[in-house]
């Protein structure tokens, strides 16, 4: 029986993982985090919860990366941690890959092996083909799983893109070749299927991007993210053709770079690249900056030049800054304060909202369809998305014909098995979020999550008190201090009212009663709690400490 | 000399408020409030600060309000607490400030008057002609005030929309009759400059809920803003139509559905309405619920609905859920999980993104080029905005043949004066964000913010000791106690070797030494810094309570 178990990315953005398993064999499709959520307060992380894999580390025998985004690679070195699997990808993917094993001192414990598309990958009982997929980063693919059941295709992250340059094209004639011969399963990117029509080509964007760079007076700044590859060899085109110097910045788009540079991806005549220290060297219209910093990221390269804290570019007239990026949601405050500072300092500022400079890695509907008839599928599993983005990829699916019995609509954790009696759904693992905080994996949990919000909303007000045991006589205290509350000139009375509170609660409670700590305790908090909520209409955390000596 | 001041709304969405002042003579235009930014943790809404109005209350004859939206009115109560002033504007704008001066027990005490469209204020030197705007509330107005220096325009937030029914269409014909006449100045509403083209017209709103509403099998919940009152009254009609009972359901709806009812903007014949508890009695199909919620506002009839919390509905399979609402930015996470929700539950659900079921109440660029076409200023002036909108909305206005020196972009405070020598920006007041949590107003500021952010990203520890004053011996503690941050078995040893960290402290700093505590308190709070971001890359805040007895 065949069974794939999606660990992540059913259910959410992000987090991606599944394990294809047949019998005693087990591979896994990638391991990606998550950014936290809102309430996920101080929160670095998240990766999916790996107990699966864990329990049957005897059967698993691989791990492929669709491609080198951190939503598929991003918990692989937790992952890898535990459990020694070799590693396959194309070349850049494992290019990413290695430098994040050397960042958590595993490179020297993983195999990393090469397959290109095009080529097939076998792991008993199943043939993988690597199929080129379009995405926003390169060498991105999606995967033919030949199982003993059928073919299963699994598309990763992708787009349809018609370049002329077939690199940069999804390989749609080998996902018509397993269509033709029979897909028992469609698995497909679900991330864009809420997005009508196509994603615009990249050519657009770049010729976009060209008409700005080409009347541009000043220096040029472009913030987008370091994967997106095929983008910023682009700009690096525009800037030779402009006569402008490239600058690459930003430590991870270095990195990148540096690792696409290697491969071909990116590449330039000798005198095209400065470095920034150089950059006052050249005249302001013989510049064009490469940077990160497109979603307003605290300590990112661009926001530390529209703030002033940059120590060799400052935001200043003249400048022209284009962000070719997405709204990541979450992220619209930060990107919308961040434009407003570009301007505050005299720059000119476009972005993906006032003009086409941006398009996405991920299919519109009409390629989400494109894909459906392509691959005609026995069943259909929408993958990738929230719960919403699920079930609206399913019904685009039986708007084209799919039966809905043969349209599985599974969350993270659901086996979904597949055997002479067809597809379905005939159980679940255990999964999760194991939130990463520090070096903490999964030590902060609701509880401590509750706190934070509780703190963060009201601050907290710890009393502090020292009992004589016998007597019952207060001998110190009691002391209030806050935090993240509020006590000054102007409440100051809240602090003697508070004692007062405090102090009948002392009273009213006979000395030598056997809990009368604990009583005070709780009554100290429920009183304060109600006090505050009265006076100020405010919920701080209270923390008696309570000493008996 | 004629000064316009703004107070808010020029830097940010939300939050308006502006100054007219001719010589001793001030009036006010609206009062608004902004909900908070993501880093005002535990702020409830944040006002403008008044003190120019304050210092000025001589001057001060009155408040005129544009319309009922909360960033309009939300900070009346806080001005009229302070100093009472009489308030203008339409009916409909004068009932919701009623409701709302009665819950802050003000109502007594303030003048409401009513000035209908097409009608004039005299506050001498100024007459105030208010003029009909189409926008996602009723009743909204522009104003045209002819001062001695000429005639400034306001257009309050406005769209240009082309309904049969005239009420319901932005004045254009008295717009451009002041064009003719000739405009001082114009000050246009920025909130939408980004967008392109024109706002889709609410009829194409009202027929595409027909659409979905006339095929619904089940019962239909549809959530919009309250105060979206001619779109209700469309839900009403497609309701009877489609012989359905209507239920207003939550409390802000309720309220402003009565205030509408009374003024004839919602009508019914009888037996049109039923209370939710009568539900039970009728067939799905033959109820449609308007309801509140559709921000995914943790408290809202939608959300409980959505989380089996409600006491009269809860989400079933065969509902149909219409979310005819936008995403405020900030509210997208809140608005994709109760989809989620609903989806999980086994409702249709409809919103903006996949449906053409809301239109903006603001206009985009081709009606702000008309407003701009129709009034002919001399100077203009973007209000309504973050700074990127109105640098957006200027470049626009240029783009349309003013003379950029005649475009005036400002912010919160800037005084914008017109006399013989023309309009410019001479100098500026003290205005900002006073942050209102609860009964405290203005008390929370930056330090107790970032508290706050520091005790929701690390939470706390806090450490307890007693130390005898002559010996230095510790006789109590070092008691760690933490929240928001973590001590559980799998972390305990952290509490051992955090308490050795201190008592090796203690020891170091002779027993005597006067200021001893302070400097164990110092101490003890970086070496517990570095201990915890050593050990687990953590950053709890760390409170030292010794005590000497």
């Amino acid at each position: 029986m065949l069974k794939i178990i999606p660990l992540g990315g059913l259910g959410e953005i992000g987090l991606n993982m599944m394990v294809i398993e047949y019998d005693d064999v087990i591979f896994i499709i990638d391991a990606g985090l998550m950014f936290p959520e809102e309430y996920m307060l101080g929160i670095d992380i998240v990766i999916p919860a790996m107990d699966y894999i864990r329990e049957n580390r005897d059967k698993v025998q691989a791990i492929i990366i669709t491609h080198a985004h951190e939503d598929h690679i991003g918990a692989l070195p937790y992952l890898l941690r535990e459990i020694r699997l070799p590693v396959y990808g194309t070349a850049f993917t494992l290019g990413i890959v290695r430098n994040k094993l050397i960042e958590f001192d595993l490179n020297k414990y993983i195999d990393l092996n090469l397959v290109n598309p095009g080529e097939t990958l076998s792991i008993d009982p199943f043939e993988i083909e690597f199929i080129r997929v379009s995405h926003s980063t390169v060498e991105g693919v999606g995967l033919a799983i030949k199982t003993p059941e059928g073919v299963v295709v699994h598309t990763g992250d992708f787009r349809i893109n018609h370049d002329s340059d077939k690199m940069k094209n999804t390989d749609i004639s080998s996902f018509a070749r397993f269509g033709e011969e029979g897909v028992l399963a469609l698995m497909s990117d679900s991330t864009n299927v809420e997005v009508e029509g196509y994603t615009m080509s990249e050519q657009e964007v770049a010729k976009n991007l060209e008409d700005l760079i080409t009347v541009a007076k000043g220096r040029v700044i472009v913030a987008l993210f370091a994967s997106n590859v095929f983008r910023i060899q682009q700009l690096v085109d525009i800037a030779i053709r402009n006569n402008r110097k490239v600058v690459f910045h930003g430590r991870s788009m270095e990195q990148i770079v540096a690792v696409a540079t290697q491969l071909g991806h990116i590449h330039y005549p000798p005198n095209t690249i400065l470095n920034i220290k150089q950059i006052s060297r050249h005249k302001d219209d013989e510049v064009l900056i490469i940077t990160t910093g497109s979603q307003g990221e605290p300590m990112s390269a661009l926001v530390r030049m529209a703030s002033g804290m940059h120590k060799h570019i400052n935001i200043k007239k003249g400048d022209n800054v284009i962000l070719s990026s997405k709204y990541i949601p979450g992220n619209e405050k930060a990107i919308a304060n961040i434009i407003n500072k570009l301007y505050r300092r005299g720059a000119d500022v476009v972005y993906s909202k006032i003009a086409k400079i941006h398009t996405s890695g991920h299919a519109h509907q009409e390629e989400l369809k494109l894909m459906l008839n392509l691959t005609k599928p026995k069943y259909f599993i929408p993958i990738h998305g929230e719960y919403r983005h699920l079930v609206v990829h399913a019904r685009l699916a039986e708007g084209l014909g799919l039966p809905r019995e043969n349209v599985i609509v599974a969350e993270d954790g659901k086996i979904i098995a597949f055997d002479k009696d067809g597809g379905r759904i005939t159980g679940s693992v255990h999964t999760g979020r194991i939130l990463v905080d520090g070096k903490g994996i999964g030590d902060v949990g609701r509880s401590v999550l509750k706190e934070r919000r509780e703190l963060s909303e009201g601050g907290l007000v710890v009393v502090t008190m020292i009992i004589d045991e016998e007597t019952g006589v207060v001998l110190y205290g009691p002391e209030l201090i806050s935090k993240g509350f509020v006590f000054d000139s102007a409440t100051g009375y809240l602090v003697d009212d508070a004692q007062c509170v405090i102090l009948e609660i002392v009273e009213e409670i006979e000395a030598g009663f056997e809990s009368r700590v604990e009583l005070i305790r709780k009554k100290l908090k429920k009183a304060l709690k109600q006090y505050f909520a009265f006076t100020i209409n405010r919920r701080p955390l209270i923390v008696p400490i309570i000493i008996e000596v």
